[in-house]
């Protein structure tokens, strides 16, 4: 069983916060880091983020520029990254951006107790995959990914799915953008939230590059322990 | 009336945490990093911590190098910088590391509102300063500092201290230390906490400069609105 290359991509203030303690999203990055952004997503087989982040962004995940779309049409991919959202409960709303916005496949994770009409509705917009009972069951669900031909694989977001991506070692790589502000606030949500490690088992990284952009800088980190399910 | 040049210098994981949901400290920067840090308590005339660090961590604040101490001496200095803490409610144990270690000045700053009995008892090990009637009023404390000849202050956090200070407009420079290691945790404190800032008063920094150092890196922001007394 293989799991996709997967690499987290995230903006945050020089305090590591990705938003205001009101969830209020923030111009965090300028225009290079944002065309940075855009070109992981169009050399990327998908783009997964949280439940969180869609109810809080409504974001639509596609490839903003024109020319990189070409390019993934020229090279037979959709035009889209798949886009992939982690959805327990199967919260997303019908009208999201994710489902309204731009051509390619939806796949939205759900767990085993999703309400039924629920995941039914979205049968029909997008590829619904079942993993775990009551929580999407991250393992399962990347290898199902990998199964669909999803090599390369972009997270962005929100705290909480970082935490169970990390926390579940299926991530090799992250790309933190940090942007000149500071956002502060002891509930705001960071790069990582959820539970959290314990001092025993603190999440280890390796420093790949550091580059300046825009008013900020980007930090490249690869995870050191990683699950391989071999 | 004039306030010290005053910095935060701090040691952060890659998403920003000081240490784990528990408040547990964890080694977070290097030996470069470390010999940094006691550098720039060296060269300060002052070093301040809130009360929450003191009770967690009960840090003794002096400089670890005596080679540094002598030539602090020799310059005719207290071997170590003044040590403050801003403990508005008067809970800096007796028995604390910062009283029962090294030698110099120590500062307690208090409320108004403080116990009476409490303050008194900090009369006898350290110089007092009471500002502000139920909360310590930063911006009088470090008037107050600056009379007693604190030209350069350095703010060792933790998170909340952190906060009232930038949000006081009363920090010229952030060093942060990013190291190679992700903590989480959506309750962990982070490098500035408190309420934080709304999405309309974003705090803005300006990028000076990065430096790669033991594992990981150290970035150094310049605070672009600062409050000037004048």
């Amino acid at each position: 069983m293989e799991r996709p290359f997967t690499f987290i991509n995230s903006a945050m203030s020089a305090d590591g916060k990705i938003s205001t303690n009101e969830r209020k999203q923030v111009r965090i990055s300028g225009n290079v880091d944002f065309e940075r952004m855009d070109e992981l997503r169009a050399t990327s087989d998908a783009v997964m983020v949280g439940i969180g982040t869609v109810l809080a962004d409504d974001p639509s995940l596609t490839v903003k520029s024109e020319a990189r779309r070409a390019k993934r049409k020229l090279n037979e991919h959709e035009e889209n990254p798949v886009r992939i959202v982690v959805d327990s409960q199967a919260r997303t709303p019908l009208d999201a951006d994710i489902f309204k916005k731009g051509v390619g496949t939806r796949v939205i994770a759900v767990s085993k107790s999703a309400p039924r009409d629920r995941v039914q509705a979205f049968g029909k917009v997008a590829v619904v995959i079942e993993a775990g009972e009551d929580k999407v069951d991250l393992s399962e669900l990347v290898v199902q990914l990998k199964k669909m031909g999803i090599d390369r694989l972009m997270v962005e977001g929100g705290a909480r799915l970082n935490f169970g991506m990390l926390s579940s070692g299926l991530v090799d790589e992250i790309y933190s953008f940090v942007g000149n502000l500071i956002i502060g606030g002891a509930v705001s949500p960071t790069l990582v939230d959820g539970i959290g490690f314990q001092e025993n088992e603190i999440l280890e990284l390796e420093f790949m590059s550091f580059e300046k952009m825009d008013d900020g800088v980007v930090l490249k980190w690869r995870v050191k322990a990683t699950q391989t399910f071999d």
